[in-house]
């Protein structure tokens, strides 16, 4: 018997009970993990309160990413062994597959065996971060030299990782935060500015930055009233990608400065890239690469147990940390 | 001396001047056309009220399409000759050139030589129709068989000329119109499908016709809060492409099912293709091959005469045209 964490219905981080089960065999695609430490995302909030993507099918599981040692693999898997230390790449529906647990069955295809110099903590947070922002920045986008990124909730594990990924492209990114709090730790992270949003305007601040052209590129978790800012901020031809609705409000577009500077609106998730096997494989490849050659690092803002997640829900809701939250189990 | 039209301040089709000038000779790099019909388009109307893509420095012109013979060249000017049977692309500013006149100076690289076969009205409608929706749906979006087409504000040339690119590329063109009134018309003018927006359930209807996979291209001109359930009705991967803001409204965007589905929302004009000479040479021969062929044809609604501007002008923002509007010199 372990534990899992499941839902029954939606509602605040209280919802989240503990459940003793015996987690079955893996079906012939599927690999079982013993779970050692869990990455929080952001999209498991969203998805407690049936606000995500897509509707939650009651009693749901939670749970994007994880790492641990592999305990069972299905009849069809090749390439994975037990005893393999291994991370869960979010590929695959929560209504499906969730890693909240101390044993979990995820399909082979999430599954991304790691080095021995990533900790286990570390595997469970690398995967959603660098492929979200892999995947629109350098697959997408294709960002280099001469090209600015502005990158909102820059303190966000996901905005942390386009910081790096852009200068590991040769680009600079802009991190656009709240507040001057994080100033000092943002620019630590890697960004080449960083703009206070509430204390002064945005797009006065980009145009400076970039002698008035714009930022050919702008990667953006929140939407709402402030996603024609940054259109308003883009360059000639610029690409605004949106990849979370944090912001409760409506996201208008300005049509008509969109039509005069051919601006492209990209609605964009990790599974575009996570999803397919070739591109999944590249990612894999670039990130590994990245990490080993220092240039890509987790950032991990704290660690909790396992027994406090509704704990770590809450605090993942202040939206106060900088980094990844991760669990340990 | 000849007659040109020009406004002083923004207002209503009352603003528009009749004035008399010598225009001079064409610059280096410039074509002086003795104009003989120009094809008016809703751009000039935005124009006209200070409300469109940039801001309009007075006094101004206006116009983008014209017709006529060539009167003199400059001495940069290659291919183009006096005497030459010529329209012109809409691949400028208008607070630079302009096509409201009896003679007119455009830049060499906005006049295209046409076959005898076109008349001068034609001449003057083809451009911004065909190169507009040949932008989007050839070049871009590539649409071919088994893609669908959703085309709001279907009556509008443009809206027309992507009725017929849809299906000359082998797409299935699906026509929006508020009611039922141009249903038989546009039928007739290739539209496979013709949906009464305020009839029936736009999304509903899309689901029914595409077997519930939704469109792969929606081609609007109009924006505000109908713009969203466009994006409902669009394939997984689908294409928004938005070239106009006819809507008054705010143009909110369905952030989360636009991840879901990852679509993407382009703003487009014109200036894509014909601001590029290798694109625009593409556009102007893959339309007049399709002119020639009959798949494409220019679709004339009513003739005005120069002397009518004004009224011209009443009439195009009545929106009860069907195809373009041509005034004849």
């Amino acid at each position: 018997m372990s534990r899992t964490i499941r839902f029954a219905k939606a509602g605040g981080p209280e919802v989240l009970e503990f459940i003793e089960t015996q987690v079955p065999a893996p079906g012939p695609s599927e690999v079982r993990i013993e779970v050692k430490a869990i990455g929080i995302n952001r999209a498991e909030s969203m998805w407690r309160l049936d606000d995500y993507v897509e509707p939650v099918k009651y009693p749901a599981g939670l749970g994007y990413e994880a790492a641990g040692i592999v305990d069972a693999v299905g009849t069809n898997v090749t390439g994975i062994a037990v005893g393999d230390k291994v991370g869960v790449m979010p590929s695959f529906s929560m209504n499906q597959y969730s890693t909240y647990g101390e044993v979990i069955i995820v399909p082979d295809h999430a599954v991304v065996k790691h080095p021995e110099s990533l900790s286990f903590e570390e595997a469970a947070s690398i995967w959603m971060m660098f492929v979200t922002a892999y995947g629109a920045l350098i697959e997408d986008a294709r960002v280099g030299k001469g090209d600015f990124v502005i990158v909102p909730a820059a303190s966000s594990s996901v905005g942390l990782a386009a910081i790096q990924l852009a200068n590991y492209a040769g680009a600079t990114p802009i991190a656009l935060t709240r507040t001057s709090g994080k100033r000092k730790q943002l620019l630590d992270a890697g960004a080449a500015h960083v703009i206070a949003t509430e204390e002064v305007d945005l797009l006065q601040e980009v145009m400076r930055i970039t002698d008035g052209k714009g930022a050919r590129v702008a990667f953006d978790p929140v939407g709402g009233p402030n996603f024609a800012k940054l259109i308003s901020a883009l360059s000639f031809g610029g690409i605004a990608y949106i990849y979370g609705a944090l912001s409760a409000d409506a996201t208008p577009l300005p049509v008509l400065e969109m039509i005069a500077k051919v601006i492209t609106v990209k609605a964009h998730n990790i599974w575009l890239t996570s999803g397919d096997e070739t591109r999944r494989k590249a990612a894999v490849e670039f990130v590994l690469k990245g990490i080993e050659s220092g240039a890509l690092k987790p950032v991990i803002d704290r660690k909790f147990r396992f027994d406090d997640m509704v704990e770590v829900h809450r605090y993942l809701e202040t939206n106060a940390q900088f980094g990844k939250i991760v669990v340990t189990v």
